[in-house]
């Protein structure tokens, strides 16, 4: 790093108090914009990561086979309608309306063709029936009688999932949680909110914010997305790094299962040993064991003092190694580390208009985004400054600047989050969600890069403090031959180096038959028997999360 | 607070760099003094909290019931022997000879003796077998062999719990995973290491320490405690505060099911979702589910930076606030808030030699501890101060005093560990570890000391930090109309206040008939429902966590 840059870095320095400058997606929006929905309704405004004509069929739908995926990222599947399942009738919904009033039993067109379709238009059910409970005893009511009549359900929160868990594959009744949106109650000295399953996070973070808490979680689809979806998928999201998962944070659920039954596991206590912690199997079960109807949730105190850095490094192992010492010298302000290669960078330049690099004398191989937040100015200041002089010093760091100010801040993000907006540009994108151990992180990027070679643009970039990769595969247009290059390739190596095929994203119908590359046949055949053992007549988000063979 | 001993609190302020200064408790350890125990053999050096004639004759043991206990905590509960069970023959322990050698086969009458009974004599089974393996294939062989004879087994690891966890009840086989104790890996960027379920957590720690890293978790027992056996009893302990749970810090488990199953969800990922996260059923089972055999932890890195603040204030309200303004200003770096009650300061200054307030002045209603741990000593410093500054600026802090080097520190915690040991010396003592929500957290130490009048020594203390309240009645001997006034009352008035009979010790054999003041009825019939499945014929660790009557 010259003088003139280091100068920049640690003299231009600025603390900034504010919220997230740009309401970060961080791979959760797939267009890199900010998106944000009011109500349970998906949204069709956004760019999606495909468009070919044989892709974009989806609403031809057949009677028995109705997936139809617009997306490159997997083959499409088409599975059949389980017979077991009974069709809905008069009787069935007149049975509704005397639990739920007229109002809340939706069978309007245009309301079941807004649930029906996920917010990306890749998944399409042709469900007659949308039901909106307002309590858990109403939730209850509906299951107790979709069990005994083996009407097949579909849990539906905000609808904002990537891997089509939250709509109908075929008939399945939705049932939606948007009007059970109540907070119960905020302890005020341990942060501890319990609320129902249908808030919207977006309003439970302004419902804290006021009352000096923040959600340990946050997403760009936080403005539509429900915490009891968010629970049901595990969301990782913008704050994982700092707050770590929810099975560390959620101390209790409400969760009604398959027959009705309301299971009471709301505990509001950080200490509980009495018994198995059976709350655990409902967090990212993506609504298939029950659905989660109240919450109680642990929130950090609100933090007030914001930076960010924007730095380059010269190859991976800098990356690493700035990696531990970031935990070692930030540990309790690290919020995010963000990783992109130069290849991420390149193809924002070329693609997003008003997209400048802050760092633009040359292109570096790598770059990384260093945000810490605290309570203390001054210190965070010092802390972020000690840490990147010693890292200059090192040679972790090529070169750098910090934030200094919302701009600045915002401009930096967008860089980050404009890598998906950019990827689709290209043409056609293929996606992958990857966890992988830190040592292997780069691996798959730069082995897809040789094995394609000129044929398609790889860029790897993600929460590398997470150890989350996303890597994408771009070519002009779609390409099947290019695809078996690279599926089940990218699976088979992520399983072979033992890393996650869904980082965050869950397995939903997309994913569901390739659970065997990250989990053992065992450890698949224990989540099997218990989806049996909670749900026998297989009601609840049938065809999801787990391969359909395993039930046959 | 005067002016002097404000002076004293921020003039006098030096910080000091350590590890703990004595190994702590915080009522891991019975009698408060420091213990470690270099061998799986329950350590028989130390006072334990009870005495009378009726109580001590735990080595007559019955044949068919074999429960003695010398506590004065629980009414005794004698459970007859599982009639389905076999009995253990020759050719059991010929097979048992093929699997594991001669030598890790044990029917020495001494290291059979010191293996039937728990580390504070109360529980003493007869079990007349131990076997140490020294794999999970050896495992699964074991309990493969058990489950098709229908041999009962109870797993072990130090033999360190509370509650009688880890003992045999009758004649179960012993398996202790001593010789399981190897260190798979460490992932040195992310703090991520793999190792056996043998490993004593001292060791682990050693080891850490040495890398840069620490465990999450540290308990009294450390030097005897495995980490399986830490995971299988969901292990609270000192880090708690800061580190959470380890539903949030443990990534990946390999366990043996009953059947022999060896279950490979050893991930060392920090994002995974791919299916049901099965892991957290067996993290607080109490090797009821399966035997923990490898276990894959995310350890923090090392600080190096530690204050201690004692402090006084007048009413449990001001504790409250304390706490409130403690966690916002000292967010990052508090490591332990500890509470106490005057009788408690009281006990200890009576019956312990050579422990003197560090407030000398007069006896305040009621004290607390402020730890903090972070690896930059000057802003640590500044921050507490701060803290200190404008918490006794608001009136909630009466008087306090900073330690200002590593005897003044020990002489703090000696006086939070010394509760324990100090309330023995009374003569009878009655012991709970509650979970209360925290606008409840005092009133059952005023309720029971309303209660019981002048008939017992009531004191209230605990970890604050995480709602954990440990509960102390003394009587000068043993009452059993006293008891009768204590309980179920504090178990009732626990349940009434949505609070857990059990905070971190677990249920064991002691509160296995409990469990339903702290979980709702559906949510026990869905662990009996999962303990069936998961162990049909119910030989993996009977008698203990659930009541034998969900089984009959």
């Amino acid at each position: 790093m010259g003088r003139r840059r280091a100068s920049q870095l640690l003299a231009g320095y600025r603390q900034f108090l504010l919220g997230r400058p740009t309401p970060s997606s961080h791979e959760q929006s797939i267009s890199g914009s900010y998106w944000k929905l009011n109500t349970w309704r998906p949204c069709c405004m956004f760019r999606v990561s495909v468009g070919t004509p044989q892709a974009s069929n989806y609403l031809n739908l057949g009677k028995t086979y109705a997936i139809k995926q617009r997306s490159f990222g997997s083959a499409a599947t088409d599975i059949p309608r389980n017979p077991a399942f009974s069709n809905l009738n008069a009787d069935d919904i007149s049975y509704f309306r005397t639990i739920l009033g007229e109002r809340n039993v939706v069978e309007d067109e245009d309301r079941l063709s807004a649930a029906n379709v996920d917010w990306m238009r890749k998944y399409q059910g042709s469900s007659k029936l949308l039901l909106l409970p307002k309590s858990s005893q109403e939730v209850s009511k509906i299951l107790h009688h979709c069990n005994s009549r083996k009407l097949a359900v579909v849990p539906q929160g905000g609808n904002t999932g990537l891997v089509g868990g939250s709509v109908p594959v075929h008939d399945e009744v939705i049932i939606n949680l948007a009007l059970m949106d109540k907070i119960v109650s905020l302890d005020k000295i341990n942060g501890i909110l319990v609320c129902e399953g249908g808030c919207i996070l977006e309003n439970l973070s302004s419902f804290l914010e006021n009352e000096g808490f923040i959600m340990p979680l946050d997403l760009g689809a936080k403005g539509s997305c429900q915490i009891g979806g968010n629970i049901s998928t595990n969301a990782g999201g913008l704050r994982f790094v700092r707050y770590g998962s929810l099975h560390g944070t959620i101390l209790g659920l409400e969760v009604v299962l398959a027959n009705g039954t309301i299971l009471d596991m709301l505990g509001t206590l950080r200490k509980d040993n009495t018994g198995y912690d059976l709350k655990h199997l409902f967090i990212g079960s993506e609504g298939s064991l029950g659905i989660v109807t109240k919450v109680s949730i642990l929130t950090p105190p609100k933090l007030m003092s914001m930076n960010l850095a924007f730095l380059a490094c010269k190859d991976f192992t800098s990356c690493q190694k700035l990696l531990l010492e970031a935990k070692r010298a930030l540990g309790g302000v690290l919020s995010a580390f963000e990783f992109m290669d130069s290849h991420s960078m390149d193809l924002v330049l070329s693609h997003l208009d008003g997209v400048r690099s802050p760092l633009p004398s040359s292109l570096y191989n790598f770059y990384i985004l260093v945000e810490t937040t605290g309570s203390d100015e001054t210190y965070d200041k010092t802390k972020l400054e000690a840490f990147l002089l010693r890292s200059m010093e090192e040679g972790l760091i090529l070169d750098g600047v910090v934030a200094q100010d919302i701009n600045q801040s915002s401009s930096f993000w967008r860089i980050r989050e404009g890598i998906s907006e950019a990827s689709v540009k290209v043409g056609a994108v293929y996606k992958y969600d990857l966890s992988l151990p830190i040592d292997q992180f780069y691996g798959i990027v730069e082995e897809m890069r040789n094995r394609l070679g000129e044929a398609a643009k790889v860029v790897g970039y993600g929460h590398l403090g997470d150890g989350n990769l996303h890597l994408n595969i771009m070519t002009t247009r779609y390409d099947s031959d290019i695809l078996a290059q690279i599926e089940p390739y990218v699976y088979e190596w992520t399983s072979k180096h033992k890393g996650s095929i869904s980082a965050e994203h869950g397995l939903g119908l997309m994913k569901a038959n390739k659970i065997h590359y990250s989990k053992s046949p065992e450890t698949v055949q224990l989540m099997v028997d218990i989806k049996k053992m909670l749900d026998p007549n297989l009601i609840l988000n049938p065809y999801k999360v787990l391969p359909q063979s395993c039930f046959n």
